[in-house]
């Protein structure tokens, strides 16, 4: 649980909020966040588009680029968490999109995971993909550690590198 | 894990679709539904509108009666679980609100608790108010099957008792 106490912390001394887009995490993540007491000074909320049309309708992510990818794609997650973010009106948004199983989705096979946060910076943006090992259980709980672990880095490496420098990093 | 699993496969078994509004729970009833494999049938997504003034300008919750009420209120719950089914497009919408603590919230002790379910018929609504007892952990579990509870009694009343049938049940 220190993943999301620790990044709040940091939020709070920073003044900054947060606002979380969910897909294949389907609301984990927002739990984990709410899981720590206060989390409120910091979080906003939270948007699980698991319809692959409220991606487009609710967090406002491309429809051509939905078309075209699909849903488990490192730009989706980069226009969640950005849509996340103005949607909520937080400074900061994180994202996840993926394939927890039991079947593929998309043409990509599951443990597929790609996470995403955006900042406050001009083109803040960062995006890491995953191939995951295990069940839908054990897909879907790494990945909301992936996430908070890359807005703690984000956070902690002054919150701001730019997209292309750490597009598919892992 | 039981409960969100019935009401799936019933709402599955009648074609129609589930959409979540949470804030105390803050994202653990969509993690319940999402961890049943192919929850993506039915559910369609969720809010955690966890800020109050986001109940208002994403949920379409009215503003004066957040203003007179503040937010753990039964038409408040009424309110976001209308309100998340229509901005998710779903046939039937479920909310919590409610004080999981450790503090008390807008003249609410710790522990109280409304949860909503509206469907698809003219003036199908229901709330039930809880107070439950316990640290924030939970509260929030008592919660989630607080509201699971009431879908499934919705479901398998037929799913279209009117508001003031059930306003106060518990």
């Amino acid at each position: 649980m220190d993943d999301a106490a620790d990044v709040l912390e940091e939020l709070a001394r920073r003044g900054g909020s947060l606002a979380v887009a969910e897909s294949l995490t389907g609301g984990l993540v927002a739990a984990r966040v709410t899981d720590v007491p206060g989390a409120s000074r910091v979080f906003r909320g939270s948007v699980t588009a698991y319809a692959t049309v409220l991606k487009r309708d609710v967090l406002g992510v491309d429809g051509d680029l939905l078309d075209a990818r699909g849903a488990v794609d490192p730009e989706v997650a980069l226009g969640m968490a950005g849509g996340v973010r103005r949607a909520l009106g937080a400074d900061w948004g994180i994202a996840t999109t993926g394939v927890a199983g039991p079947a593929p989705q998309d043409g990509k096979p599951v443990g597929t995971v790609f996470v995403a946060v955006v900042g406050p910076g001009r083109g803040a943006g960062a995006v890491r993909e995953f191939h995951l090992e295990g069940d839908r259980t054990a897909v879907r709980g790494a990945a909301v550690h992936a996430v908070l672990g890359l807005l703690r880095d984000e956070l902690f490496a002054n919150g701001g590198a730019a997209y292309g420098e750490h597009y598919g990093e892992i």
